[in-house]
């Protein structure tokens, strides 16, 4: 069963016959069950077929419920097992756990290169940082665009640490391509469903944030846009959403981890920097992530917040990278994962 | 003043003279104010410099207050008078108000041509219709592309509507000018940064929709991307935010009206059909809305709702259209304006 | 049919036997569903018997979808025409509108014989005050007690209004009930259910505030809780709910006046005061309420706001409350109500 | 400084001037900054006789920013080193770690004794269990009353358990206190301020629920009622706030545990039940909850979720709450807390 069509009680037979026969026009099967007051249309068959049909307008109707979810291809009622996703030999999902740090944004060689060197040093599993900035104001640094992808990659060969980034325009998905090994889908982007359609094409793994409004099942659907074009190598990632809080950017829904690792086979990261906005909260968040459950962590590190040119207060300092590396993954070896 | 640096109870000396050093290097001024436990600097000078200054990532700092607001183009203290819009004689803002109506999405040359008419009919004063539908799920219905375009072109000839149709993907921009009248953003791209970027110079008037978890603030820095790069015909559309209530589908937040109206001089329409999702809700928003001084009405109408490939639930039937019309045309003018 | 339980693909033969068992044992109907891969079992029977059954416990069972309406006495479906109350020959409800305003908290007979004698000038039908006030600090001004009362009575007296005052203690109740014509309960004490049987059992009308976190659904709970005890007087009161968005105190839920007209019987007002903090909008949000389809609005007035204890920011002046008054008024008029 | 005024860019000098009178007029110090377009005024003094004032209803101020805190007793700033407290013998706070469990509501003898049995065999430090019962429908079980408190006392006096319990009505405060070692305030009691006074005068420690639309801020407000009052042993409790997001019953604000441990001495525990509603959340949450610094976590078993009056689908069942303790313990430990 798809979807239950739940009757008004005023109802009369000739509008649950009409809801019937507009079901079983699309080929799909109509149960009635009739209890009480209330009669409830059962709807079988083709799910996508189905949620073409506008029920809710039909006269009659009071509301329509869905049974079945509606993504497919990343529930976990379509693969059991955990997909494991392999960037580069670093591995993340079904027991492996990745620790995913660099700046912000890309801003000078020495930086970016301070940075993966940080990060490798401290048992870290790839590196991020961005070149292309999508930014709240307009009047804010927008990022280097090529030039900064280009000094990543070099840090990245230089220290093998794979590297993440973010596309935010479907022009650049080739330039970002010819430098980056995870293409990151910025929360501003979650359901740009184009970029997403593209990025199922592009050949490499992708890191899906959720956006700061969007529910754990929209996050799932979106995932979906870029699975059902062929590319399996989806990693979710929570950041944070939007609630009445303000002590906090945003915050932190730890739940979505055992939630999603519940809903589908898809490796879950936690992004402590951009949830909660303050460098004093992103060691215990990064901590409740991995409690939860997650994969991995995406977190901001900097050699010298003080001069970043975006998002300085959340970044770590470089020079406590190793402490904090060391506490993250203990934790995750406690929790059973490979480090 | 631009900013106020609120520094710890227990900050030292040295903090806070380097916090004064810091902003006085970026050619602004610092000025301490001491009193009781708790010291501040106020910061002045040019704000889009001193934004880029992590201040509170320097030790001492507990936070950092803005005193300006973020956006400059679009608020009343850069222009005191209302921006009136003229699209092809349907003027909105500055006391004109603009009835925009039609079906979520373009299905057929018989389905728009129709609800074309029963606009027009109405008194309506544009055309609204998607051709390039961004959809929740992949299954979904994606929308004519061009061909709606064209359709929607030949009922508003027809008729002598202007057209306000979505553009998703910066590639399509050049089609969809060449058919509508009115670039609509919709709730998904609110803060596709470059999206908005180009629609500042496509040369045609936007209507900009808040997302579901935009601030005011944030859709204001959004048509001040837009304003920026020249185009100072920007509408702005309240369609509901994401709360916890789920009695309606977003909440519509009226009193975005008139907090915006106070704001900035740019015109507000509200959207009842994408903020309730529920046909009987349609007229009492719309009423609220305009209560609350909004400048117009963006509603979905279909010919047939029962049968619409998208939005069937929220969509007022065309034969109803005029009878609703007539209250919101109605209250328009109580509240003095012109329609 | 009271409830449908949708067991999980997976679920055995045997555990949806367990389930019907146990539906069956109370005495309720357990109808079985089955199609494609997911069985549903719907549940018919006494409802509130339902409730009790830890349904979601059990094993195989996914979710349990809630069919009729979890209240009763204030639905629509159990009384069909408007409850119209009437305190002291001002009437609510039914078609009928009612203005009710008055200072935050009583501070002396002066002001509050002001307050009353500008709410009387302009049309008003009722007023407010508060003689003892819930504060978020402790720090804060708590109110005058039932010497406040008196001078409240006082000025009812003298002007004819009858007297809204909140209670927040049910051993004030006595109390309040010799001086106060309508009974309120605040917003932090809409679930405060003992305090609301025991306003059940009072004897007078009751005005009921939705809590800034309660859903329309829990707010008609809260006054099913009033109205089981025999007092079907009982007014509803949207003041805004907390959402993410800081430019106004709360976010006034203008939808929740419709939704509750076509759920229930029971007149509903909106308070503009509380949900902005700000008097700028407190006339755009009244008139946002009456459009949307209030009974009335309820509203703060202050001869002198700036020296209030309390609420002053959002306090109307006397001075320009008849203005206000014949703004709100006339709209109610033009809804069809009878003011 | 307790507050900054913003004054409008169009204020006058002559507002400007009314506002420093004002401030001063109390006792108060203000201290005019000024720089570029904006004024802003720094008010020294104290604290609460300035909250009195309502600066924001004078002409020409635009916003006032509150520099103090407006908590004080619960502050680190009054108290640097962590509370802890000793409940007959379990201790909780600086550094000692609390597992406090038991039933929803208390049902019969066997069932409290059982859980109780289960909750000292895992290495749980106090028992909880609801006597009096807050429930959003009239319709549902209300709890057993004092009945219920002497069968939980038994089985406290039986396994040596400390006992937890809520209480709803400040008339139930001496029987409660007769069987109860902590006193429990519900969510939907956070801000009943005049429920806090009393118990602020008990003499017993406090477990205070964080209500789902109560900030941080507020929650430190609500115990810093009951701490002005001479009580201070206060133990705070994260139990999820309302949001969006309908996967989980409420969404666990995990940020809050860090967040209030900075800003507080107080104890925080969180509530894993109460977060998710759903059993496979129970034990994720916990971990996140104790991996970001909880000194507690507060969980509902029971012998039989399947038969349970209330919250059954929460209840972890006591056979398997041996090996959940066991985990949750022992991450307790890795965070260094004594167990």
């Amino acid at each position: 069963m798809s979807m239950m069509v739940i009757m008004h009680e005023a109802a009369t037979d000739e509008q649950v016959a009409h809801v019937c026969a507009r079901v079983e026009e699309i080929g799909a099967g109509a149960h009635l069950s009739a209890g009480g007051r209330v009669k409830v249309i059962g709807v079988i068959g083709d799910r996508e077929a189905i949620t073409q049909l506008p029920l809710e307008a039909m006269p009659g109707v009071d509301r329509v419920v869905a049974i079945l979810r509606p993504y497919k291809l990343v529930s976990r009622e379509f693969q059991q097992r955990d997909t494991v996703i392999d960037v580069r030999g670093a591995r993340i999902g079904g027991g492996h756990f990745a620790l995913i740090a660099g700046p912000c944004s890309i801003e000078t060689p020495e930086q970016v290169l301070a940075a993966a060197k940080a990060v490798k040093a401290a048992g870290g599993h790839m590196m991020r940082g961005g070149a292309f900035k999508p930014r709240t104001s307009p009047y804010a640094f927008q990022g280097l665009g090529e030039d900064g992808l280009a000094m990543m990659a070099a840090a990245g060969a230089e220290t093998g640490l794979p590297i993440v980034t973010e596309v935010v325009d479907p022009r650049d998905l080739d330039v970002v391509c010819r430098y980056a090994d995870v293409l990151q889908v910025g929360a501003r982007n979650t359901q740009n469903f184009l970029l997403l359609a593209e990025l199922g094409k592009a050949g490499k793994p992708v890191l899906l944030k959720r956006g700061p409004a969007t529910t754990i099942e929209e996050l799932l659907m979106a995932a979906e846009y870029i699975v059902k074009e062929g590319n399996r190598d989806v990693i979710l990632c929570e950041r944070g959403i939007r609630t009445f809080e303000t002590a906090t950017r945003n915050t932190l829904d730890v739940s979505a981890v055992p939630v999603i690792k519940i809903a589908s086979h898809l490796p879950v990261v936690v992004d402590p920097s951009h949830s909660a906005g303050r460098l004093d909260l992103v060691l215990p968040l990064s901590l409740a992530g991995v409690a939860a459950g997650a994969d991995g962590v995406l977190v901001e590190t900097h050699p010298n917040p003080e001069h970043a040119l975006c998002d300085g207060p959340q970044s770590l300092p470089t020079a406590v990278f190793g402490e904090y590396a060391e506490r993250v993954l203990d934790l995750a070896r406690w929790t059973g994962k490979t480090v």
